[in-house]
Parts: C-alpha cells; sequence; structure tokens
C-alpha cells in the first residue's frame, strides 16, 4: 500500500495534532514523507508524534524566533499558521491537512490513498481554457471530446490539486445550523481543472500545491488571536492564489482524492469567526473577479504584491482588517524570500531545485 | 417507471430513426411524450414508429413546405436537421436524442431515466459566477460550501442541460483512430454548471433545453449535403448558446444523466466531415471568446442576430463558408419568428406559454 513516489519532493504540513490515532491511520501513506507540523496554540503544550515518522516541529517560540518581527504575518491559535510550514520546507510540493480527516474509502471499499491522488493530479496538466465535458482528458479512459480544440490539448502545468471530502462536508456556520445531520455520502468519481476566470472556495482540509509554482501565493492571512475573522484563511488564499494562476497560465484542479472528514466544528463557534467574512466576502468576491495583474507581473511574488497593493487600495474601505491584512501580505513575501533565497519563482514549471 | 413530469410541456426531437429497437427501449420513458422526428435524408423513405407513440413526423419536402424558400437554412441528409423540430415544437421544453443512443444504466444496475434527470436540471437553478466544489449544490445531500457568497446563492435560470455517454465516448476522428477500443466506463455521479465566460463542447446527443429562455439560438448550422463540413452542427450551436447564455445570465449544466452510446461511427468517414473543422475551430474558439453582445441586445433574437453579423465580420476572413452560415443564421430567425409569433423571448424565465 505504501507509495512513496516523490518521497524527496514532498513535505506534509500538518496545523497541530490533537489525535493521536490520526497519524497512525495515515502511516501506511504517510511514513515514507517528511511531515512539517506547525502548533498552532500554547507552545508550551508537547505534541507527541508517534514513532517512526520523520518530523520537524515548530511552536510559536520557534516562529518568533525565526522570523523576528516578521512573525506577526503568521497568525496564531488559528490553523491559518500552517503556511509557516510552506515557508520552511524546501521541497518542490506541499500536501496539507487537517488532523480530523481520516483515510476514506472509495465505493469499492478500497481504502483511498489521497496523496497518491494529489500528485497525480500535480504532474498531469490542467485545462483551463476549455471545458472537457469528460471531465480530466489525461486520465485513463478519457481524453478530450469532439470539438476540443487541438491546440489547446498540450494543457498548462498544475500550481494545486483540491480534494474533497466525505462525511462532513465544508459547510460555513448558517448551514451547518440549517442542516446539523447532512452527510456527504456521494462520491463523485472526477477531477475537473476550474476554468479560467472563475473563483472557487479553496478549503484547507485537503490541499496539494506546487510550492515552486505558487508556493509564494499560499498565504492563509491573518486570522484567530487578535483578528477580527476566522474560517476564511483557505478562502482567501484560494482568491488569491486563481487570480494569480490565471495570470500566470497555471491551472488548478479540484475533486479527486476524498478524505473522510470525521468531526464538525461547533457552528456556534463558527458563526463567530465567520460573522465578518459573511459579509465581507459579498466585497471580497468581486474586488476579485476584477483583478487585472499587470503584465510585468511574471513572478508569483512580484503579482502577489501587487494584489496586496489592490487589497490595500480597493478593499480597506470596507474595513481596517484589509488594510493590515495587505500589510501583511508584504511582510509575507518578505519573509518568504528571506527563507528561500535562490528565489523559487525564478525555476521553469517542473524545473528541480 | 414511466414518468410524465411536464408531459404537456415537453416535446422529444429526433433526427430520423434508423432502429425500431430505439423506441422499443426508451418504451417506458417516451412514451407519456410528444415525439417530433425529423427525416435526415430521402423523403421517399419510410420511417416506421413502433404503435403507442404520439409523434409528428417532418421529411424534406415537409421542411421546404412549411418554409419555402427559408428552408435552405435546414441542413440535409445531416442530423442537424433536428433543429427544424425546435422551431415547430409548440412546447417549452425540448430533449434531442441521437437514435444510436440507448437506455444506460447506473453502477447499482439501475436503468437510467435520462429524461427525468434532464427536467430535474432544467427545473433547478444554475451557478454560473463562482464554483461550488461539491457540484450541483442544489441537489439532495448537497449545498453550497464555506465561502460560496450568500448573494449568488438563489443562482440563475437553467436553459440547457448537457447529458454524456457511457460505452462509445464522443471522441473527433483523429483520437477514435488513435483510440479505436476506448469505451468510457466511468460513472461520474455529478452535475455542474459551466461557469460564465468558459466554452464547452456541447454535443446533440443527449441534450435537453428551455425553448422559451434559449430556442432560437439553437440553431445547427449549414452541414451535411453541399456543405464543406459536418459534425459541427452541435458544436456550433454550443458555443452560440454559451456566449447568449453568459450574456443574459442563463445557466448551463453538464454531467448526468448519462445514455448508452451503442455504436462508433466510422472515424473514416467522419474525418473527411470534420476535416476542415479541425482546423476552423482554431479560429472559431477565440472568436466566441472575445464576442462581446450590446446591452441592447435583450432577447435571444436580438443576440443571435448581433452573433449573425460578428460571424460575418470576423469569421469570413476564414472561408466563405461563413459567410453563407452568417446568413442562414438570420434566416433561421427570421423562420423562427414566422413559426413562432407570439415571441417566446418576450416571456419571463419559466413563464408560461
Amino acid at each position: 500500500m505504501a507509495s512513496s513516489l516523490l518521497k524527496d519532493e514532498l513535505d506534509i504540513v500538518i496545523p497541530t495534532i490533537r489525535n493521536l490515532d490520526f497519524l497512525e491511520m495515515w502511516r501506511p501513506f504517510f511514513q515514507p514523507y517528511h511531515l512539517i507540523i506547525v502548533q498552532d496554540g500554547d507552545p508550551s503544550k508537547t505534541i507527541k508524534v508517534p514513532e517512526g515518522f520523520d518530523y520537524e516541529l515548530y511552536n510559536r517560540n520557534d516562529i518568533n524566533r525565526i522570523l523576528g518581527p516578521r512573525a506577526n504575518c503568521i497568525s496564531f491559535k488559528d490553523s491559518a499558521c500552517r503556511c509557516f510550514g510552506y515557508m520552511v520546507s524546501k521541497k518542490k510540493y506541499i500536501f496539507t491537512i487537517d488532523d480530523d480527516c481520516f483515510v476514506a474509502s472509495d465505493p469499492s471499499g478500497k481504502q483511498i490513498n489521497a496523496l497518491a491522488q494529489h500528485i497525480k493530479n500535480l504532474l498531469c496538466p490542467s485545462t483551463p481554457f476549455f471545458f472537457n465535458t469528460l471531465y480530466d482528458p489525461y486520465r485513463d479512459g478519457a481524453d478530450f471530446v469532439r470539438g476540443y480544440p487541438f491546440s489547446l490539448r498540450e494543457g498548462v502545468p498544475t500550481a494545486v490539486s483540491h480534494g474533497l471530502w466525505l462525511n462532513i462536508p465544508d459547510y460555513d456556520a448558517p448551514t451547518q445550523l440549517v442542516k446539523p445531520l447532512e452527510r456527504n455520502t456521494r462520491f463523485v468519481d472526477a477531477v475537473l481543472t476550474i476554468p479560467k476566470g472563475t473563483l472557487f472556495p479553496m478549503c484547507g482540509m485537503n490541499l496539494a500545491f506546487d510550492r515552486d509554482l505558487i508556493g509564494p501565493a499560499m498565504y492563509f492571512g491573518l486570522m484567530g488571536d487578535g483578528q477580527p475573522i476566522g474560517r476564511y484563511d483557505d478562502m482567501w488564499a484560494g482568491w488569491c492564489i486563481k487570480v494569480i494562476c490565471d495570470h500566470l497560465g497555471l491551472g488548478v484542479k479540484t475533486g479527486l482524492p476524498y478524505i473522510y472528514h470525521s468531526k464538525a466544528s461547533n457552528p456556534f463557534v463558527n458563526l463567530r469567526k465567520e460573522y465578518k467574512g459573511i459579509f465581507w466576502q459579498e466585497d471580497i468576491i468581486p474586488f476579485f473577479q476584477q483583478v487585472v495583474l499587470p503584465k510585468d507581473c511574471t513572478t508569483v511574488q512580484k503579482c502577489y504584491i501587487e494584489l496586496a497593493k489592490q487589497v490595500k487600495d480597493k478593499l480597506s474601505k470596507v474595513d481596517p482588517y484589509f488594510d493590515k491584512l495587505a500589510d501583511a501580505m508584504v511582510t509575507w513575501i518578505e519573509a518568504w524570500d528571506d527563507l528561500n533565497p535562490t528565489g523559487a519563482s525564478a525555476k521553469l514549471p517542473n524545473g528541480k531545485a
């Protein structure tokens, strides 16, 4: 069962581990890989990692020591802190997963190797410029259908692979409150490219990406302790990476693999965290839908700095929070470049580190 | 098993029937509905329709008689002639299917009522402005996920439902030649909205639409006898309807239902028909991607006439065929309005005839 594809090129980033069963369950799939655990709360608590895993663990004290004053761009007491792991990784690929996500089974009862499917998604191209009705044309048994332009069949490099969840769906607090018993039992056997120009709600629970291609844009924002908002960390990253992928000609895939999401978070707590986001997203989405990045934004970093500027210009009037967030976006890029001095963004697609 | 949902509001349009088994197999599903059969070849041949079906049949002589000189906009000796059936129907909904498409089974072995699924797709809204990662949010057991703006959750009226095919996939001649044995065995249990601004290859084999909302744009072009091209009839209609749906704020869904496509057409014959289209589509797609319809195009007819103008202006230089096609597009609208004098386009979405 163990797969060690890209063993030396992929890190698994986990924001805290509250449940030892989590790693035990994933052992056959994760043990060949290096883990980066980013502890999201009290640094004096100890996270026990079962024997046999190769890992590094960062708590708040480590983040403060490594980043110095720039550590303020990394959220505290919130799983958004996971993006620190993306920054300290030296690998080409990242897979990030929440500790309440377990191994799912496909309809035949076979355990799903989520990581192997993400790698498959990232290693084959995306098709953002035209929709293929039989879904991913590169998959075994599928292809481009009649009427698909031949000039577009080469596709573009895939930067992001967004996986889904069986059992507890990723609903917002209002939907959780209205449908407390709803479970996702539908296994949709498909991977598809999210078309160019279309935004989507990117969930951080079960997500993989090519760090060389899009890493510096995978910033999970300012959430949790001292911030007016939570549960929009992955959404924010998703809107940012999508407009940048569209600008740079990179692909974003969604669909397989599924994980089994075991536990619904408390909808009342979630409502408090999401409250402002529910209003703000009505302004944020139109903002991202109209973002145009200038032609001279040829690297992820340049795109991201430009995006921070536009966030400051256009979203600060929604709430002063966005002014602070725009500053944090710039700090994040400075910290990223400090820790990654060779300039990952200068690499060619699929080039080695 | 028989479903008669929307019995008095839906016509089934079939381009010729070469195989009596076809209607026998669909009998439990189709018998409650009215059929419009458009015979695509020699009018002296007789099409036998089994007992018990309510139908009208048109051959070339009927088309010439009804449309007079405007009959030249309807293709001859090609299944593109089916669009004549859309024009003479007086119903709100159309389902069109090819006579080599049989009833498929879902993974549990149950026969799929394709028509019932199309009706479901057409009667619930579409979500073209933002992607929902759990696919159709209106389906039982699904919803909008976290991060989906609440202001967009009402959706827009669905104009088109594009169904898929198990067994023989809808491949172009080059792909057929390269992969003669490929069969589609993957049942993807999903319906999704094709996002605004994204074009797709619309196949006419298994297709339903709301005639009031988009009928006048469902023109299958000039194909077959006397034309330099074939097998692009549905593609042409698909590109036209998509830009018009995007302009008018209507939705296009794809995915379920599946039919069982029994027979691959001859790839050598197909290559001859497609040959020019393979080149032309490299110009046609960028053309449709840049089409902007003026604000005063508030009806499907106005949009279509404007599109015909732009086709003449911009595609005639690709080949004189497009000049002829643009003229035929105008003729089609004239004929449509003649046969549908009350002005279907003036109706409100989901309004009764």
